[in-house]
């Protein structure tokens, strides 16, 4: 008797995260056991690890085409960025005491100003989106004034991949004097960047979602921004980010940037192709699947499909069984039953927005992946909706099927 | 012609950082590549992960003693812990508007409170320490009210190791309703705790000071004690700090509390013994050399020696090139020409503390590297002098030297 080989694992939620590369690992290894020192030191043992941190700091400069490389901090990820961000905005424009974000922000920027709104007396503009997920641009211009301390609007939305024209938004911003953040989290390493000519004033990033090491990120802070830090403490990070510097974890991240780098063009053109085709043969094949989000103005790794009368929850379940990871959105908000403020605002309607279910791809991905949910995910979305008591009413009339996006 | 093997490397800055246990590293490894998955995500790559992070929380629970593993929130370190230990109690009790903290605490708290003292209008009670770095007790009751709304006083002191009476002082604080938190980033994993049965409300610990990863530690928040998060966003750590967990080192943290457990014996007899030896020798050979801090109440592992009439700079890079790891305080704060806060609180002369060097030992330590340091110090420190004005004066009337501390 022979035994066939245990289907391969199909990964297809980066948005979520990433695995390392091995070559980060590699270049991580010796950081933990040999060249551990604390790089403030001053002994050979501590100061050794300076010029590799300073390796990194280059290598992510280029990723995101920044002017300097002291115009990074590293941090512990995208969420202690926003948050450095933001309160660090509010602390340099006392004054100013107004903030306008987008409606579908990580919950990341959107908890942390929507606290700031009701405990501090802040008013919170929060922009719209259209039913393609598109930010709403006079309702945006209409919310600046020099009242306004930060505008904090994504790169690219995790769910739906959607990009927005940030460089355009960060420019009319500008004549406010107002702080511009963007969380990149999503965007850097999918599309190229080039913050040396950009008026954008702070980016967020994370190691994680491009294939370095979880617990890492950086703040990228213009030159001449106005800062307030949110550690305080020892000197690390030329004053902007006390703590021991999280050295593996930094040195991952810049060998994932570089690595990043080197593989735009493959993001763009070879896992662009393959999110194209997995999203063209499921919606061909699965009746009543939407997808959401701006089609044209994408990340090239990306789709959400909401699949119509059917439990994202139990897609994921199955597809999970056949070996299959996907996800129904954040990943931060797993577990609950609700359909993300995401596709609430826009618009999308609940029977669809339960069934929404993210795809997203790296350059770890095959054609194989793509033939392995195309052959499954049909059969499982059939058997899903043969047990729904809403779908056999609709079958009736799948003619009068409107995909909310049109 | 045959070559003598390099001199093994000593490594006596272990309250700088340590280097990870190879066992630690063994543990993180697959989290890396494999079990790479974002444990908030429901398919099975990334929930398989959560079973892991489950047992790095019970083994930090134990280590600490901790009455319940949900009393653990995994941050980014102890400069991270400390920041949302102080920023929430003050939240949590808005109308209270003093803070108590030591002399002697370390950057991460001190800045803080110092910060907040001069912008936020707190006033801040700074307690002072004696020659012997131990605590004024009397001014440390005098500046107790149900005004005050959190005391933060480190465990064990990073330079000199003094332990202060944190038990003690918690039981002190308690009638007053007040917010206990200590700073016990150098207590772990070198004395025995048991917080269950403790007055300690908040405590801060680093995973790098114990032969963990960096850029990861955890908050001890005692069941029931009033928490704001620093971090707002997904739901991560049971909403108590968001962002994706940094599973690697959550789960390296894990390992290295469970090793520090097992090896606490160890550190406490046999580090110990070898902590004394070199304090010894070095003070019996060295002439007006000072063991500063409290000789008594002290960790195990640590040792800082004041060298009259030479720079601490000069010592550490002679070292350094002998290949011995020394320190002259804080890392954080290396690369300054001031002697440290720490010094200056107990009043060490500055003519003894520029000269001030810690020796912090670990596990890792043998009789070799204390030999070794024995062997070449006295030496460093005669060729020291002898280039130094002030030691010639000196040398005439050694009889006339008076320990600091006497």
């Amino acid at each position: 008797m022979t035994m066939s080989p245990a289907p391969r694992a199909v990964y297809l939620d980066n948005n979520a995260t990433t695995p390392c590369a091995a070559e980060v690992v590699a270049e991580m290894l010796p950081f933990f056991t040999e060249q551990f020192g604390n790089p403030s030191s001053i002994h050979a043992i501590g100061a050794g690890v300076a010029p590799s941190i300073r390796t990194a700091r280059e290598r992510l400069q280029k990723l995101l085409g920044a002017a300097h490389d002291t115009e990074l901090v590293f941090t512990s990820g995208g969420t202690e960025s926003d948050t450095t961000a933001i309160t660090s905005a509010l602390r340099a424009l006392p004054e100013r005491r107004e903030i306008v974000i987008s409606a579908v922000e990580h919950h990341a920027v959107l908890s942390v100003c929507e606290h700031l709104a009701k405990h501090e007396g802040y008013k919170l503009h929060i922009i719209p989106v259209d039913g393609q997920g598109r930010l709403d641009l006079k309702a945006y211009e209409n919310a600046l004034s020099e009242n306004v301390a930060l505008v904090s609007i994504m790169w690219a939305n995790n769910e739906t991949g959607t990009i927005f024209p940030i460089e355009h938004l960060a420019q009319m911003a500008k004549p406010f004097g107002i702080l511009f953040h963007t969380d990149a989290v999503q965007a850097v390493g999918k599309i190229p960047l080039r913050l040396s000519n950009s008026a954008v004033d702070m980016l967020s990033l994370s190691a994680h979602k491009i294939h370095g090491p979880k617990g890492v990120g950086a703040l990228y802070l213009k030159r001449g921004v106005k800062f307030r830090p949110l550690f305080r403490g020892g000197h690390q990070e030329r004053g902007r980010r006390a703590g021991t510097e999280n050295t593996t974890g930094i040195i991952g991240l810049g060998k994932a940037a570089e690595l990043a780098l080197a593989g735009i063009k493959d993001e763009n053109i070879r896992v662009r192709a393959l999110r194209d085709r997995l999203e063209s043969e499921l919606v061909a094949r699965i009746p009543n699947s939407i997808v959401t989000g701006d089609i044209e103005q994408r990340l090239p790794n990306t789709t959400t499909i909401a699949f119509e009368f059917v439990e994202g929850e139990a897609i994921l379940l199955m597809l999970s069984r056949a070996g299959i990871a996907a996800s129904s959105g954040s990943a931060c908000t797993s577990g609950s039953l609700e359909p993300s403020h995401v596709m609430r605002a826009m618009g999308i309607p609940f029977t669809a927005a339960h069934g929404a279910t993210r795809f997203s791809l790296s350059r770890d991905n095959t054609d194989q992946d793509v033939d392995q949910v195309i052959a499954v995910l049909p059969g499982i979305i059939e058997r899903l909706r043969a047990m729904s008591p809403y779908w056999s009413n609709e079958t009736a009339a799948p003619a009068n099927f409107q995909p909310a996006y049109s």
